[in-house]
């Protein structure tokens, strides 16, 4: 069957047999495919989705077309936690070394900034000194000491998905659902957990603003992973708002370190606690959840977590004396403060928005292979529902140059919208849970 | 606005600004754009369609993307036909010497075979010496002279369609009626006809074969020619058998040839006459259809129309002896004859099955750029309706070896279904005609 043929199938809303698409995503990993048929496949996937069949070959295509990580011989649960993407999205640098410290062990495969949301290696790379380009030994050794790893995904990994998403990301077929899905769990099933925690974005300022879509992508990537034999369990979060009060690299390091303090916002410590408590029951760790949330709560307030992170900064080559003193971290030489122009109630703080001034600061890259500014962005003390008086700091801009710094409030102005009544109710934190098990049905007398 | 928010756009049906759609178009027509990119949005296209003022703007861009023929200095109405493509359809070698002998001037500017639909150009080449390559130069004067050519697109027209058709053959977006629309009205207005008579088919054989989607291309191409101030008249033909008796390339300008003498099928001649009139009636040489087709008529009785293509093969150096001798044409070394099995009526000659048989025997090209056998074919005498008795001869197969007419001859065999009862009445030859006048309506009593 020829190609034309292929993708006129899948135009026209017909199922591919496993051998044909096996062949046209070989084909296309191995460059005998040109880049235009596979971005108008693409774009008819967009339209007319994927079968079960088709959506777990594309998963096998992704996975098998690098270097397959076997953690097996390193002891203890591997727990991986993947998000989709936000802004202000620090978890993971409070959450793997967490886990690792209550006996997890947390293979942290993480991604650069794109777009509006921000990326866990170029805020670890804030960390004077810290290399987040290990080798496969590197990885093994430093899971078998430390139970933690902080790292980029390797080139030998699902090179395929490489490729794909270059693709779709020049001819907007990022949005699609099973593509997204058949993306993120073919290359963390190459990574090698045993099971993986997903914390999907829901609200503006998500990669897929729409609640129901967000759960569709959740359900699938769950049902991709059972079908693996992977537990996968996501925990859908509230990304209308930024995630705590920081929001550029540095900035969020030190965010961060105050909440493996035990300090730092609310939001952020709730969401890690959660996420914590999933990765936990996972590993077989704890027995139910509100015990494995005070586990985490505890292993937090004792600086258990904190000493982990120290060890892991150590073992990547970054200065631990960053987290002592934060203003060791690169700092941004102009500071203004954003007032409120009238008392009221804060109705929204626009994730995307945030997202997108933080990027025009230099904080994130709009193009692939770009450089981003460590030291610059926001940090954003009002939250949706608070009161707040005329005059009363909302926030402050760091930024590489006054000019830099005005557009920046500018920005935060219109982000940030204060009304004269309580304003609409902000999206709850933590929302639905989903796992692969069975769904629990109350009784129902007949 | 970057390009991925312009497919973007088209994907999730939003209307492209004229400025965004030129650059698109502009930025395509002159490689900035990469062909990924234009695939990805032209498969957004084929699911999304083209607003009114979009589907304007592909035509312009195609029209503008080389040079456009003037042709008013040559004297007398210059009217131009386009057939959407069929098997068997050898009208243009009737047509165009035709009208020409009734005073119309016809720049003919066609195509090659692809896919199971033959090409003019690969017809009148199976006569010995015939040119369809002119300059520019040498179509004027032509035209000036004998008041017809038989060419090819030059390199110069239209090269944006070019582009996006090989592009389009790649990728499967070829079956999108603003595109075929935009891409036919886009090089015919560059040609510099001031009229056109559109051949638009119907049934299996036809690049459409649905009906109510034949009739929307033929309203859509009808209206950019109103848009632009070129009058052009659709007429709606049947091809869910082949048109006259013969396909292949000398079979087809042997048969074309009977048909200039007066003779030749029946369907063919009445075809060509409709198309004919059509064309004298936007020439506004006949007064109304009936004396149109009259005088069409007489100048195949008469020899008018034969001696008009002596000129034209003359002229552009192909043996005018064969109009006298169709002997001299390319032969094929094998020939055969199917029979019928039983007694019964013709209940289908499917075209399409005909046009992918004579495309294996070598008479057509799968490919852009292959080459054709002159000489192979069919002459297929059974019509769908007719009776027919057991032995009795349906059509012969002419093939450059015994293996290929037996290939020929079981192919034949599957697309010539006979059956018991009279069988499903065939589309009528010549159906809906659609002009860009106002529609016209019944009166209706209050």
């Amino acid at each position: 069957m020829s190609i034309y043929t292929l993708i006129q199938r899948k135009r026209d809303g017909e199922e591919l047999s496993p051998e044909d698409l096996r062949r046209l995503l070989a084909g296309y990993a191995e460059g005998r495919l040109p880049d235009y048929q596979m971005a108008a496949f693409l774009m008819a996937v967009f339209f007319r989705g994927l079968s079960p069949a088709e959506l777990g070959l594309f998963v096998e295509a992704i996975l098998r077309s690098g270097v397959v990580l076997d953690l097996s011989e390193i002891p203890g649960p591997k727990v991986d936690k993947h998000s989709t993407g936000g802004v202000g999205d620090k978890v993971s640098l409070v959450l793997a070394p967490l886990a690792a410290s209550l006996g997890v062990v947390v293979p942290m495969m993480s991604g650069r900034s794109l777009g509006h949301t921000g990326g866990t290696l170029d805020k670890l790379e804030s960390i004077p000194g810290f290399r987040t380009a290990l080798s496969v030994r590197e990885v093994r050794e430093q899971l078998a000491r430390i139970g933690c790893v902080l790292v980029g995904q390797t080139d030998e990994i699902a090179p395929l998905d490489r490729k794909l998403y270059a693709l779709r990301d020049a001819t907007a077929t990022v949005e699609s659902i099973p593509l997204i899905a058949s993306s993120i769990m073919g290359k963390k099933l190459a990574e090698g957990a045993d099971a993986l925690v997903l914390d999907v974005k829901l609200g503006a300022g998500a990669f897929l603003p729409d609640a129901a879509r967000a759960v569709e992508l959740a359900r699938t990537m769950v049902e991709i992973g059972r079908a693996y034999g992977r537990q996968v369990t996501a925990l859908m979060t509230a990304m209308d708002r930024p995630l705590g009060y920081a929001v550029g690299n540095a900035l969020e390091v030190e965010e961060a370190i105050l909440t493996l303090r035990g300090e730092g916002p609310a939001d952020l410590r709730d969401v890690t606690l959660a996420l914590a408590a999933e990765m936990l029951l996972l590993a077989g760790i704890a027995g139910d959840r509100e015990r494995a949330r005070e586990a985490a709560a505890a292993a937090l307030a004792d600086g258990r977590a904190l000493r982990r992170m120290e060890q892991v900064v150590e073992a990547q080559g970054g200065n631990p004396a960053v987290l002592e003193d934060p203003a060791l971290l690169p700092q941004a030489p102009v500071r203004r403060v954003l007032e409120a122009a009238a008392a009221g109630w804060v109705h929204a703080v626009d994730a995307r928005r945030v997202g997108e001034a933080a990027a025009a600061l230099g904080a994130g890259r709009m193009a692939l292979g770009g450089a981003v500014d460590p030291a610059v962005g926001f940090h954003i003390t009002a939250k949706p529902g608070d009161r707040v008086e005329a005059g009363e700091p909302l926030a402050t801009v760091h930024a590489r140059s006054t000019a830099d710094a005005e557009r920046g409030l500018r920005a935060l102005g219109e982000a940030i919208r204060i009304g004269e009544d309580e304003g609409p109710r902000p999206l709850p934190l933590i929302g639905q849970r989903i796992t692969g098990a069975p769904v629990e049905r109350a009784a129902t007398p007949r």
